[in-house]
């Protein structure tokens, strides 16, 4: 029938016990991972930002942002929620095509669930939904449309709000296409942002923009037909190369949620390898930064398209450096969020090993596995090679994990006590009859 | 330096003195067009939809929207003026890269001035700016941008109305450059949309989307350094082919809007040249339309691959149908807003002579040109040839005739004195020391 209308079709007729259980599991999963990131992000200067100057725009503050005071009305709280799960670069990673699934879905959902009433289980239904929404409307354009300088969490993120909120609004398979449509036209987000705070206003937007999509469509506000597989559509203009059967094909079946990643990392997903291996050999050779000489770093050539930056003073910029990576990993021997501060970029032990750290493409190498060489002042030698970095689907992380990452993010914003109820929640979400329960419990208490 | 820094250089020390009085005339003819427009589209159900389904997520509603009693916050506002004044695309183009140029920049502008003190003097040189800012990012992409897909009007258009109100907010150089950064990474809008009603959403996204980047801008929302040339900027990943060259050459010297064309005829402009030629037929030989046996239509090559709509049932499907085109100049002998109406559309007469349209691609013609032949039943041939349609830069519309456009279109919403009130204060723009006096005038007084 054409991708729109097959993908509209089966948001509309899905329900929640079509579901498979490993899937429903591994959304639970995803939501805790971006409440946790939503919250330890949303005291960053992006959202600070963001909120002070939008804040006089908003509508009625209806829906709390995830880990502030402010309320916002759902859209702007969208954008807030967006950015702030986002702006760590520690969010969600589907690697067959390198979108942050969950930031521009859920950021949205949250939004519209303060402001509606949303059981948990028609929560849990349509983030399913979105998600596969988005990254199978990145599976159609992937790797051609990211080659080519797309940020694909943001054009692609758009697609997975406008489905899911369209899904929460029940709407018909006619508004449906047109809210895909809104969607389609709204698609955008450039890889030139990578370093600055535009980056995580992608996600942010994407989810704003798919909200008003879906709004829009319910009203019957048309758009073109066939937004995603037309002559002048998604997938034509956006992509060099395309395969449209990939939108629709075993819907229901497959579900890229199983492949879903979790980033151990606050940084750019290529570097992971990088830190693993740099973390394993300070780890298992005390070294003194003093006494390296050189550090080659052997990486897939995707590693130096993204993350080539070498002479870098912001944190920022640390989130995309590979030889940053690399000097974490051996100074620190952790990379946690304070290895990716303005202040630890410009530390000047941890800016004398970047200096030393030298990164060669390979392109024998897998994206997810690196080689690293550290040379020492004595001559000595110590190398190490990943095959698959830790967070990785070879390597994912527990539920353990998960929370532990949760508490640690959350912890900077919200009592422990709370913290602990939080993750409760997230792991309750198909049984919450509201799930503004679990909203209100996102947000400081005043 | 680079496009963008040069542009915002540019932009930041640009003042009214050095823009030559031909262009602040031009200036006012636009604004003149644009407000009509605005009025004359504020009561079409995409308008109505929009403001129904937005209104309620609007800031404090401080702002009049063009042609209605409803006030909206200014980013609202922006929006609804996007969407009524190209609605029924009847707004201004410059034909060298088919931007709709003033509804952008103006929608924002306008709403911009609702909510905060404007002189004239101070809009008149925005507008200037933010035009220039728009119609030149869209050169150095034009043509591979616009024939790839994109809705340039969009994508284009977000960075005339970051720089407007950039201009407006007096920002500083580096703002300026987050503003253009911010507005490339939101540039979006798919030639998909067209006939439908996601066509005129795209100006009006992009005017509130351009604001929303001057005011993160101002507030130290970073982006990208180089929105439009970097690699993975606006024009190396929107467009196949491009001349960053365009954006920066003879700026302050030369300026498009010395290059604007207003349409004497409410639908797409590559069909203009085929609504002239069939009206001059209907006007010289009065045509019984059962007399006719076939229309032959020549035209360039693009005006097929943007209006090749045969069989339609709807109004905004008739904006962009060679076959309407020509059906209405013979049947009806003018073209205005009545002429795109569903009704119309499907007026058993004009659905006659549509069917019998034939239309050929001759890649010798230009496209402001066409050759028309009809074919009676009686065996009579009546041929016309038009080099330069009505409106286009060679035959321009007179001052005069702007007027009567737009006393057309506004006298649909406002009482005539109010009108002609309001067609004196658009011709005095750069005198006014509030441009409150003027937006107070184009809505209607309750």
């Amino acid at each position: 029938m054409g991708a729109t209308l097959d993908l509209a079709s089966y948001l509309v007729s899905a329900r929640l016990e079509t579901i498979p259980a490993d899937v429903r599991h591994e959304a639970h999963r995803a939501l805790l991972n971006f409440v946790g990131c939503a919250i330890g992000g949303s005291r960053e200067p992006a959202v600070e930002i963001a909120i002070r100057t939008l804040a006089p725009y908003s509508g009625t503050p209806s829906v709390p942002v995830l880990g502030r005071r402010e309320r916002l009305d759902p859209l702007h709280a969208s954008l807030m929620n967006g950015i702030s799960s986002h702006v760590h670069d520690y969010d969600d990673t589907t690697p067959k095509n390198y979108i942050h699934p969950t930031a521009p879905v859920a950021s949205a959902m949250f939004a519209y669930a303060g402001a509606n009433r949303v059981t948990g289980a028609d929560f849990l239904l349509a983030f399913v939904l979105g998600f596969e929404a988005e990254s199978r409307v990145g599976n159609s354009v992937y790797p051609s449309h990211y080659d080519a300088g797309w940020h694909i969490t943001g054009t692609a993120g758009v697609f997975g709000a406008a489905a899911a909120i369209g899904k929460l609004l029940d709407l018909p398979v006619q508004n449906m296409v047109w809210a895909i449509g809104l969607a389609a036209t709204q698609a955008a987000g450039l890889r030139e942002m990578f370093g600055s705070m535009g980056k995580a206003f992608h996600p942010g937007r994407s989810a704003q923009n798919g909200y008003v999509a879906a709004l829009l469509a319910r009203e019957g506000f048309t758009s073109g037909e066939h937004g995603i597989e037309g002559p002048r559509g998604f997938a034509p203009v956006q992509a060099a190369s395309y395969d449209l059967s990939r939108v629709a094909a075993w819907l229901g079946v497959d579900f890229d949620l199983r492949q879903n990643t979790y980033k151990p990392f606050p940084c750019g997903i290529v570097i992971h390898p990088t830190i693993d291996a740099c973390i394993q050999i300070a780890r298992a050779h005390p070294i003194n930064p003093k006494d390296i000489a050189a550090v080659r770093v052997w990486v897939a050539p995707l590693v130096l398209d993204l993350c080539n930056k070498k002479y870098i003073t912001r944190g920022l910029e640390g989130k995309f450096s590979v030889y940053h990576a690399a000097a974490i990993g051996l100074v620190r021997a952790k990379a946690g969020l304070s290895e990716f501060t303005d202040e630890t970029v410009n530390d000047p032990e941890v800016r004398e090993v970047r200096s030393q750290v030298s990164a060669v493409a390979e392109p024998n190498l897998a994206e997810d596995a690196v080689r690293v060489e550290v040379e020492l002042r004595n001559g000595e030698r110590i190398s190490k090679q990943v095959d698959h970095a830790i967070g990785n689907l070879a390597r994912p992380m527990s539920d353990r994990e998960l929370e532990l990452k949760f508490q640690d993010q959350a912890a900077r914003v919200l009592p422990q006590k709370q913290v602990s109820d939080l993750i409760a929640l997230c792991w309750r979400v198909g049984e919450l009859s509201d799930m503004r329960e679990l909203i209100d419990a996102a947000v400081p208490r005043s």
